[in-house]
């Protein structure tokens, strides 16, 4: 079990993490199951994505639009409604398998993190099971 | 593996069903690894979520808008087409790492039942795997 | 590890592969833990739905309606953008409980594949763990 720490920049975007998450599963040691992620947050979350130029900011565009603007109940500040129903929408979890140590991507897959209420330090627990 | 029951209370609703997890995986003995949690509905889901007041029907609110009111050709009821897509978009399983026999969650993540066509009762089957 | 390719037909389609899921659990011989299932693709999806007649066209008249028409940056061609979001939304993988070697789905649940992009080849790993 180890904890990835992801350091994003913006308050919207979306992060190509599949290079920090090979470099942890190349320390866990498991060549063949499979590797579970888990994001410990509430504004962001976590699934795999094309990343063809600009599909990033199309991405945080169409989910802008997708939730709507209501009059939120949310005590602190309305907008971090939307953050929140993007990502229950999305979601905080996937399994990716491995193979010979290899996270085992399409070929235009990518792992992503979805911040939308950053800049933030975002925490990840990676575990590999066999 | 154990099946957990929770009774939902109104049609629509998001249910924290963190406690009712916590014990269950008190009573498997796995310590460290990971909690797969699977939901046997199409018309409910699970997920994880900011339950800051008030979050529960700003969530039900933005599905409402989000699903369209189409002409659906679901043959019983055509609320239960929009029952399903919300369902679908969310999803039926999560899996959360388990550390100490602790789920690891984040600060303010609660692990959450969406209910979409209740009262009823909903099965969750929860397998812990090292 | 096992990969399933499923051949879909058209170019959107929710596709109810349970069946095939079935048959290649069957060949892993693992009688009691989790079935992961991970698509390697970012224009289609893996999900479970009721499929009552009419809901796989339901979900795809919803999902058209509710990823918006915007000026997307997609490289290649915009339509593109919106399969990309769709995928993103609904996610690549699930994680479905196995007992005495079968699959626990609820009574209406199917395994599906929500194809946006085909007809094409689609493949998916499975890996089963105890």
């Amino acid at each position: 079990m180890k904890e990835l720490v992801i350091r994003t920049g913006k308050e919207k975007e979306v992060l190509d993490i599949t290079h920090e998450v090979e470099q942890a599963v190349a320390e866990q040691g498991v060549k063949e199951g499979i590797c579970h992620l888990f994001l410990l947050h509430t504004t962001a979350a976590l699934t795999t994505s094309d990343l063809d130029t600009g599909t990033d900011l199309d991405i945080l565009d169409a989910l802008e639009h997708i939730v709507p603007n209501l009059n939120y109940r949310h005590p602190h500040n309305p907008r971090h409604a939307k953050y929140h129903i993007m990502a229950t929408m999305i979601g905080p979890s996937i399994s990716v398998p491995l193979e010979e140590g290899k996270l085992q991507l399409g070929p235009w897959q990518r792992i992503v993190l979805l911040e939308f209420g950053g800049p933030r330090e975002r925490s990840i627990i990676l575990h590999c099971s066999p």
